[in-house]
């Protein structure tokens, strides 16, 4: 809504959505013979429903407004963003519309675009704005049809502001925001939750403060389930416009919107859209230190912290929805002292859960996408069903197809020049990317003084618990070794474990050894090997990029390599390493030397010909240790490997 | 075959198959997106696919012939020895065809019903013998399709014996055994194996050796898949018989008939009806100790293993079919002694599985039939899909009825004397109730000197793992807890261990301790005071016979109290505590205080009241531990329900 007053409305975008194609949530089959154990009970419910058992179970919540980005680039910021002020637990993010963005388009930058990414990839409830005003029919019930396609539940019917100074009324048009929220009553039935607008000062263009409250009745009365509120900067006015809704007779939930001061410039410019007055005692504060941001944003910041304080002590406030105009530091300051920020480390389950309704079934994943779980999500997106409860023979249908969209849009953070620094920026041989393999693992700088913070197969950064391996990756990756997924054993930890543990609390968690890598045909040769010795323990896979695979694994079934046994409940396992997606991970494991890395360097050049030389020939290794309550045998595997190699040399 | 030469031929039966009614195997779903992992290839393959795989894998294996019981009785007692035989790992029985005794029908006796209750009781591979002389082809057809129906997969197809003396061969009926294998692969295309039978010394009445030979040959190119031979005295016989069937062609399986001498009449017969000769060197031995039958079943057995040794020293022999005539010591001393007998302790799950093609699939019970296997298959026996990996919420279609023949049929192992002997010929109270469960469970005799070897809930004795828990059990029933069903907790025992273990070698099994009894609406009162204590750690259902439900389980989710985790697999979770069928199973384990237990007293006798009482007013309970990593809270739940009934006694 902040959003909403700080760009003009330019014409309706033309742009008929024709992106994304899942087929409609009504098919996830709820009757299935296998049904999935609720984890999480959250994943079943609508927006509207949460919203109640949090106000009925007497809990405080949140909520978070972002407005679309400009850039390709600030997109990959603002998803990380997501991750990371998702992890305080907002009840919901809020993406506004941006009529001037083409936002019902396929660009990266749209509306539809980030709310689509906010709620399939990153798992977030998510409310997709809306505005209707100078658009068709049409137009409308396709963004809507679209958002519905791509998973989104929740709309935030909008006007949005007319073009030009001298708006005339469109007979039949859409004019209001009631009108949206008719038509989408009309046409998608039950099926969103919707949201609507309330100015606690009235909205600027109304008759009157009564007048908009009424046209605010009109809203809810039309099928609108809840009230975002415009920005204010006293609570008493919250509270009174709150006392006037309920005086006549609306009933459903009312969100003050919460605008921390972050900044002397944006609050100007906010001030002169959205026609709201800066109390005085406010400016007085400001004026004096307009130069120094740090300033003002401390100010800010102690002034929404008890603003908020005042509203939630008065009983009748249950959330709190922040303009973040994309920032973090502040909102997130606001919270934790608020003590509403919530960083729970416990995960429903080992991996993220995407919100879109289709997949809130889905409880099982291959591990091979572990370090890149929005390429799974996107190679994923057209599957009607999915494994549910373990991962069949034949269960995964077709995977979608590599493409350079998810290769690149979601993950390389990094610009060429620093991927250049990490990875170096010329590369002398195999050992020069043994190196940058062993810097990622270690954390420490490279020769020329670089840390190697990301690699082409890692979405995010080094998980946790792959510390708990880090001497032993370290050691291996030096010597050829190249790693790009494991995970320990454990025999039973507690599923409150801080590092490990995931599912609901009480329960048991369990994991078989995993190592996966990279590496020479002259190193698996020996490690075959090896791997006789090991037979009844240890199932590998190793495949290189023309597709030739040597496995010991039992009629391509599927191996479950992390589990939880919890109270009053079937056994959960979430995690497999199967034979048929493996092949699947293949393909992209192996595109992303070439996509990510030789492509950084000239054609022809020696640094690429070393890169390419590793894709043509290397294989990809994955072992299991089927022992899990004994001590991981993997690393004496790679050991003994080695020694094969030395006792050959030595001859 | 043996039995087949003992009665003559009576006309056809008439009896038109309408029993049964499962509705075809192919309607196992193995597309389903949840398949099940292989944990049994055996499941799987055609019995002429098992018998190749063995043959290559240089395996000996055995069969047994069995031949329908005249009583229900012996029915009764020939089921326990296809349990206790099975364990010797046969690779399949087969069930003779009896003309005289109705073979097609549903009696309790019929060759039809015994060979389903192998199939799908008892888990044996199964072959139904089915004669075809005399009958018309709708007859025939009729009992191919039952068999069909009732999941049997394998015909032995015979010609049979004509009636009189004079035989006329009927034009267009079914004169030979070929017929018969022509009939099944026009009708049923390759949906049976079949089997035909051989004459080492040429069937009694061909013309000739050569033209039986060339019979047999037809009857293999008409589609039968392995031959069985008639009985012979001289492993010479054999071999030489083998020897010109592969000279004419026949390159099938032939497996030997094998005929330990177990007395001296039932060889006498045998000759008289088969026609063969015992050759002069058994007969020398034989008539001077015809009237000591050990004496004579020893040479028996020392004949039939010097045989059946040769001919598996031949290297052309890998299967011997044994004539047991229903009995069983001297064909498992031949076994053992040959070193084929297999007991081998491990189960491919912690419940007996099915052989019906429809439940290959099968891979979870609820468990409370534990101890009431037969039942459980019976009552869900119309079910076309099971459970696949996981018992779903809603995943239980109906259970079938509770009707006599499964509450008496396939249980009551003793008449009504012995039952009362045992449960107490006038019962003063319910403490003499108390009595016979703790004698049940000590193996003591009761107060009047007869030791308690079943329970009205108890298909099978105790189980083995029953005995790790014991002096506990003892402990509880004596204070009026009435223990039906229980399993310790175990966590992470090897896969092979002889107690506790099922599935394939190298995986870990665990289980969280379970305890089901009947109990006074007294002791629940207490009882529940106390499970407040252990709310997040135990899971109860306490119900009584009225369905007055009282639980803490979540959403009436099933707890998985039996998983297995295994190299290269996902997990298997066998067993679980599923409140739905929970219900089902109430109604059952109440029902069989009537009518098994009341209904051996008279109408109006108190002994006959106090079983209506309990039953009236007790209820079922179940508790999980859910925390199977520590040490079984159940015991002291229980001792803490005893010493608050204690306090409030004293107060």
């Amino acid at each position: 809504m902040v959003n909403e007053t700080q760009h003009t409305c330019s014409a309706s975008s033309s742009s008929k959505s024709d992106g994304g194609s899942s087929s409609g949530s009504e098919s996830s089959k709820d009757s299935s013979r296998c049904s999935t154990p609720v984890l999480d009970a959250d994943r079943h419910e609508r927006l509207r429903e949460k919203m109640r058992r949090r106000q009925d179970a007497g809990d405080k919540w949140f909520s978070l407004e972002f407005f679309p980005p400009r850039t390709a680039n600030a997109a990959v910021n603002l998803i990380s963003r997501f991750d990371r002020m998702g992890a305080g637990g907002p009840l919901f993010i809020d993406v506004t519309w941006h009529p001037a963005g083409d936002p019902g388009s396929d660009k990266e930058t749209s509306s539809m675009i980030i709310a689509n990414t906010a709620v399939n990839y990153c798992g977030l409830e998510t409310i997709l704005h809306m505005t209707c005003c100078n658009q068709t029919r049409d137009d409308i019930t396709g963004h809507l049809q679209k958002a519905k396609r791509l998973g989104l539940k929740n709309i935030m019917a909008l006007r949005g502001d007319p073009v030009g100074e001298e708006w005339e009324e469109e007979v039949d048009g859409f004019n209001y925001a009631v009108d949206l929220v008719k038509h989408i009553r009309n046409e998608f039935d039950d099926y969103f939750d919707i949201c609507v607008a309330g100015y606690p000062k009235g909205h600027p263009e109304a008759e009157s403060y009564e007048a908009d409250l009424r046209h605010l009745k009109e809203k809810v009365f039309a099928g609108a389930d809840f009230i975002i509120t415009q920005l204010f900067f006293r609570s008493e006015t919250f509270l009174k416009f709150m006392k006037d809704c309920q005086a006549i007779g609306i009933t459903c939930p009312i969100i003050p919107g919460i605008f921390p001061i972050q900044g002397y410039h944006s609050l100007r410019q906010l001030v002169k859209l959205s026609k709201l007055e800066v109390p005085q005692e406010i400016k007085d504060v400001i004026e004096p230190i307009k130069d120094n941001d740090a300033a003002i944003r401390n100010y800010g910041v102690e002034l929404a912290v008890s603003m908020c304080r005042e509203l939630l002590d008065s009983g009748m406030v249950h959330g709190l929805h922040f303009y973040t105009l994309n920032r973090e530091v502040a909102t997130t300051e606001v919270l934790k002292r608020l003590g509403i920020w919530k960083e729970d480390p416990r995960r429903p389950l080992p991996w993220a859960v995407s919100a879109h309704p289709k997949r809130r079934v889905e409880d099982v994943r291959p591990i091979f996408w572990a370090s890149r779980p929005k390429s799974y999500i996107y190679r994923t997106q057209e599957w009607d069903d999915f494994p549910n409860g373990r991962w069949g023979n034949s269960s995964s249908p077709a995977f979608g197809e590599l493409k350079d969209y998810y290769l690149f849009y979601l993950k390389s953070k990094s610009p060429r020049e620093e991927l250049l620094k990490m990875w170096g920026e010329e590369l002398t041989g195999e050992e020069s990317v043994f190196e940058v393999f062993t810097c990622y693992i270690t954390g420490e700088p490279n020769k020329n003084g670089h840390k190697v913070t990301c690699m082409p197969w890692n979405d995010d950064p080094l998980a946790t618990e792959t510390n708990l391996l880090k001497e032993q990756l370290e050691k291996v990756n030096r010597r050829g070794i190249l790693t790009i997924n494991s995970q320990p054993n454990i025999n039973g930890k507690p599923s409150t474990d801080p590092i490990v543990g995931w599912g609901p609390s009480g329960g048991y968690v369990f994991q078989k050894a995993y190592l996966e890598f990279f590496t020479s045909s002259e190193i698996v040769t020996a490690l075959l090997k090896v791997l006789k010795k090991y037979e009844l323990r240890v199932n590998y896979h190793i495949v290189n990029v023309k597709g030739q695979n040597i496995t010991n694994a039992p009629d391509l079934q599927p191996n479950a390599v992390t589990w939880g046994i919890f109270p009053g409940r079937e056994i959960i396992q979430p995690t497999v390493v199967d034979p048929v997606s493996f092949l699947s991970w293949k393909d992209e494991a192996f595109a992303l030397w070439i996509e990510q890395w030789a492509k950084l360097y000239e054609e022809e050049s020696p640094s690429r010909m070393i890169i390419q030389y590793i894709h043509d020939n290397y294989y990809l290794v994955n072992l299991v240790d089927n022992d899990f309550p004994l001590e991981n045998c993997l690393w004496q595997v790679v050991e003994d490997t080695f020694e094969l190699l030395n006792s050959q040399t030595q001859q």
